[in-house]
């Protein structure tokens, strides 16, 4: 068997994913909630399962959830497709697309997903540099737009890891100028409360992903698309038919019937990141860039990368970021629990403080 | 948005899945176990998920899980990778070995998610028939693999819907031949206790896939693929790397720590299949095929269609299939309890009496 001849070569030449998660005893890398469900609903929820007929296969499609969930949105079910965390539905719109010599657009830094999963796709992958705020540099994209015609373009909204909602406007000319699918990640919108889901009716070609991954729920692979509904439909053939387990479609039921419990963590990790933000502020050498998301990206004076090492000796997990074409070297950290992100804001301190 | 554009060939000119589930009072048509966990056994498993922290995300590539599998099966846990149900360790075996004008091989009638699976991704699909007995036809297989040196071969082991194994040594002959990968399927072995895992040390390129969706399992998607570690690092990186929710990676283990629960209830299954094919033995018409899988191959004179319309409307649910080169028809229906098989008999006796 000569796997240099089977495989093919975007994944030979792509490095392997580390095979196993980083143990810490505060973990502010993966932009989690720090909040588990409050006891008495996870008792409730868990209540809930037990009745789960295991041996039967999930409802295909996930028919139940996907009324409900475009009642919420206010959309037609046939407008939305479950999957199994946002990630599945990035690898079906790519997957779905990867015609011979068809390309992507992402700009950059952003979601390190949407270039592995296109890439193991076989779609080429373009980058367009974020401007000086972290906002889309629309020239450079609806240039490469017009020469490339990419069949997908990812936007994070807000993105990752700069924490930023691009520009509307911006966002708008892109929209117009593709011919392809403009994908608007709203994975964060809860701590932004912006989306453009009003679009959706203006513009047939805009795709918006949503998960459940950020709100408490990152154990159990909740993803939403929501697009025009001819294009779901294409989509679905690609979708494999039992995709989202039966307890995670009983739990995402069960986060919609307690969007009040769980509305009340989003706002204290919102509040959380106020008071985050404000330590960063006040710390020499480094420059939080602001942010409506769960997390905080920040640029220091130091190496990121010892950063990294010194707060993980002391158990503390962030991620670091290097860009080759900027001098500044940047740490993008979880918004934690109060007494999380004091831990991680003295640690910080004494690191750069030597 | 141009559609026709955007999305590939292979995608828009496959049909859409069905998207709902049939609803029946008997539900014999996709191979789950009649059997949901005894009580106490349900119990203490969700008492055990109940400590999910839910707010994080999965352990990525299920790492002691893989170590526990292997354990049980005697292979080294570099050998394994968990999948969400083996339908996505199809997709991933597909989408690493896109290689333009690359094909896969498979017998027919044969699981018709490898062709589905495969097409999606790109490859080129070649049909195979079975012969009489619905064995391979090793001269005819190994006749495509040295035209075509197919990436891909996948065989069900035992074959659904036909529920016989292929002969042994004719899958040696297709392994020896084979320049690509050779996927055994072995969804079914629980109820054919045979297994093709010890030639795994002898053919680098055969791998082995497993699930626990027909064994009580088929709610919480748990697939293992078992192959050459230097292939498994390779699919490693087409895999996502949160691709199983924790709840399932939980109740796998449990799974393994309950080997004796679940290997009695394997066992009534076994039993009930004789009782089954005994019954359609004895029926007019009906020919059932010797079946070492959890569910029965039976060709009948009469329309297939006619009877599953009919079984239907009683609400008992069975699968036909219909072939364009067999003047006979055939119905697969799974091995349900007692009372469901005692009921399906009783109304396909009914059916064909009229």
């Amino acid at each position: 068997m000569d796997l240099g001849k089977l495989i093919r070569e975007e994944v030979l030449t792509q490095q392997a994913y580390p095979a196993e998660g980083m143990k810490c005893r505060i973990k502010l890398d993966a932009n989690e909630s720090p909040y588990g469900l409050p006891a008495l609903l996870q008792e409730r929820l868990f209540a809930r399962m037990q009745d789960t007929a295991l041996n039967r296969y999930p409802e295909p499609g996930a028919p139940a959830l996907r009324k409900r969930y475009g009642a919420i949105c206010g959309v037609d079910e046939s407008r939305i497709m479950t999957g199994n965390g946002s990630d599945e539905l990035i690898q079906i719109l790519c997957a779905a697309m990867a015609r011979p010599g068809v390309r992507i657009l992402v700009p950059t830094p952003t979601f390190v997903m949407y270039r592995i999963i296109g890439s193991n796709c076989g779609l080429g992958v373009t980058e367009v540099r974020l401007d000086a705020a972290f906002d889309l540099d629309p020239a450079a994209m609806l240039e490469k737009i017009a020469a490339e015609s990419p069949a997908l373009i990812f936007l994070s909204y807000p993105n990752s890891p700069t924490g930023n909602c691009f520009s509307e406007d911006r966002i708008r000319a892109i929209l117009e100028a593709s011919a392809g699918v403009v994908v608007v990640d709203e994975a964060y919108f809860n701590f932004s409360e912006k989306t453009l889901l009003p679009l959706l009716k203006q513009y047939q070609n805009l795709v918006i992903l949503r998960t459940l991954s950020k709100v408490g729920y990152a154990a159990l692979r909740i993803g939403f698309l929501i697009g025009a509904p001819e294009l779901v439909q294409e989509l679905n053939k690609v979708r494999l038919p039992y995709n989202m387990n039966t307890l995670s479609q009983l739990a995402a039921g069960f986060f919609m019937d307690e969007q009040q419990a769980f509305s009340e963590l989003i706002d204290r990790i919102i509040e959380e990141r106020k008071n985050l933000y404000a330590a960063l502020q006040k710390m020499d050498g480094i420059h939080p860039c602001p942010s409506v998301a769960n997390f905080i990206f920040f640029s220091c004076n130091q190496d990121a990368i010892h950063i990294y090492d010194q707060l993980l000796r002391k158990g503390i997990l962030v991620k670091p970021f290097i860009f080759p074409w900027s001098s500044r070297q940047f740490i993008r950290v979880t918004v934690g629990s109060c007494e999380e992100n004091e831990a991680f804001i003295e640690e910080l301190k004494r690191i750069i403080a030597k």
